[in-house]
């Protein structure tokens, strides 16, 4: 059997997909962007994943190739399946997570609930979508964006100039993406996984908190959903799977509006800090799926093994000295809880680990992964 | 923080410990015997781990040692010690679980309930202890024995005639251990952890059950307890833990007999093939634990994760090809079960792999390991 993973990109996603690997008995192995990130363990390579030959010389050495992250050029991921390499998602797949404008068309053409939108190419234009929505909108570049970044809340229509200006001198068209301002009651996100043969693996949706555009903190099932929510969301997400093709694990964002509509928001071709729960708290982790997946395996069973789930992300992390140094302190305090640190140098807001917890009481369960994450330095 | 654990040994146990690892953000480095074994992904060396000059260069890079198995030598131990450098567990605990001999002894003072032994030194002893026995007992070389090696049931003075010969050519002394032969309901086994500080991690009590002297398959916890076995089994081996000094895991293989006893059957101070089930079905894997104990960190909460876990053994594997050849199948059949594969070459009666099931109906439970183990050609 085709057993070598090969991922492209060093970060914290590469390294959380090692444990599913040697669990599995799969070699792993990852092209880093850098020496000593995150997956160094597993890397066989560095180099840039926009260069070609750095690309072509890796994936030959394995099986499948898969990501740590979204980036590597269209052209390169097309010469990469031109030369006969299992590529999984596949360029077509993730030119949708690549361009925002692209996805909004298509998932339009699918007839999937989404705020409103346009294509803007001009102040004016993002004047007459403020004047339709109420003054307010949010304006996102179609690429490079995540985290928060290259997403604007504007309530002027030359708020965007810069964007427009920074497009135009950058030769790539002048095209920004506006969408309509939403106000959410919460903020979903649904999880599945697809195999290329179509076989889907859809976990619990889950709820999503965000600060500063940043996920802060999951709680997996998503409470009190209203009627028939959790199905809604599991439809979204599979019709948006198997629509674009996508391979391996999907992340679907979801606005849930004060009148209780669900709103795709954006979407993640890969594994997702709003499945990190999964590792400890789902049968099979969304890690292990997404290696399942990119080799066309049968799907594990996506049932959460407690009631709740609750996983807080660590940002930024101690201020002086690892997240080592406090292993004593949460260990002793939190003896449930599980630990995750991603092997980085805590920086002010910079993803370095996170903590779940798991259990029958929701209360108990976030007390325990909020108290052990703030010891970090949360 | 001390934050690099240095593995001598690059077997299964060694694997196991690298999910562990990357989870918690430590490093990992194997000392492997040869190259391509079943821990490679963290092998940073390759050589024989009774040379002191290879242990102690390897010692050198990282900041504790600890064992994938108990093979080296009490003389690299000492020296390792006497240079300052940390070793999990260390040689005055694991003299205890090299020489059965001494175990014994130890136990014995420790007041700990364990078959009728003695040391015997020549048929005439052997016979001895067989007419004081009803006629029939197992005798054990001291040193070297596992997985039912160096063990023989005998029912005859002259049974042990070759290794009392072996041992006086060896020039070690010919000294030989004989037990009662025990009458046993089931095989049992505890686990622990303890810390260098003294602190105790105890899971519940599982049954083991052994085929050809290896182990095949573990209930945990173990069924049908009487009266207060798990918690007497969880005194005995917190009293050997402490008492013999052992840091890391330590596993304590029970009988219980047919009148309701349980008595100390053999030892193992590192990660144990009757705690796999604790990858998935506890809330603290022995793989981190003993991770966390041989860093002298506060130790993980024990509880089973659900009421039932079976962990069965994948001995020797397909007859053709790899286990990945029959994940397809594997997989398809039992989306619930944990596979865990060793990267190693399927050989009849090599553990290659485990499986585990969790949930809530034992029947249902050990239906599922039962069946993907067997597709592994179990």
């Amino acid at each position: 059997m085709r057993d070598t993973i090969g991922v492209i990109g060093g970060g914290q996603l590469a390294r959380m997909m090692i444990p599913a690997a040697v669990n599995l008995g799969l070699n792993i192995k990852v092209l880093e962007e850098a020496e000593g990130m995150s997956a160094e363990l597993a890397a066989t390579g560095v180099g840039d994943y926009r260069d070609l030959e750095t690309v072509l010389a890796f994936a030959r050495t394995v099986d499948v190739v898969t990501f740590d992250h979204e980036h590597v050029p269209q052209a390169v991921l097309r010469e990469l399946v031109a030369q006969g390499i299992q590529v999984h998602p596949g360029p077509d797949a993730l030119q949708y997570a690549q361009d925002k404008l692209l996805m909004r068309q298509r998932l339009a053409e699918l007839g999937l609930p989404m705020p409103d939108w346009a294509a803007i190419e001009s102040a004016e234009d993002l004047g007459d979508f403020l004047d339709a929505h109420g003054g307010r909108a949010v304006v996102k570049t179609a690429r490079g964006g995540y985290d928060g970044k290259g997403v604007r809340v504007v309530s002027d229509a030359h708020e965007a100039d810069d964007w427009f200006q920074a497009l135009a001198e950058d030769g790539r068209g002048g095209t920004l993406l506006v969408e309509e301002f939403v106000a959410f009651r919460r903020e979903l996100a649904q999880l599945v996984a697809r195999r290329p043969s179509g076989e889907l693996g859809i976990w619990p949706v889950v709820e999503t908190v965000q600060r500063g555009g940043v996920c802060a903190e999951v709680v997996a099932p998503a409470p009190n959903p209203v009627g028939r929510l959790p199905e809604v969301a599991s439809e979204i997400a599979s019709t948006i799977a198997s629509g674009l093709g996508v391979t391996g694990v999907l992340a679907v964002e979801l606005f849930e509006t004060t009148d209780e509509r669900l709103l795709v928001n954006e979407l993640a071709m890969r594994p997702h800090n709003s499945g990190h729960w999964t590792i400890d708290g789902s049968t099979t982790s969304q890690f292990e799926q997404h290696l399942r997946a990119v080799l066309d395996l049968p799907l594990g069973a996506t049932g959460n093994r407690d009631p709740w789930s609750v996983m807080v992300n660590i940002l930024g992390g101690p201020e002086e000295g690892s997240l080592q140094d406090r292993f004593a302190e949460v260990f002793a305090a939190h003896p449930t809880v599980k630990v995750h640190a991603y092997g980085k140098q805590p920086r002010p807001g910079r993803k370095v680990g996170h903590v779940t917890a798991c259990g029958d009481d929701l209360d108990e369960v976030a007390y325990e992964a909020r108290g052990a994450a703030s010891i970090f330095g949360d």
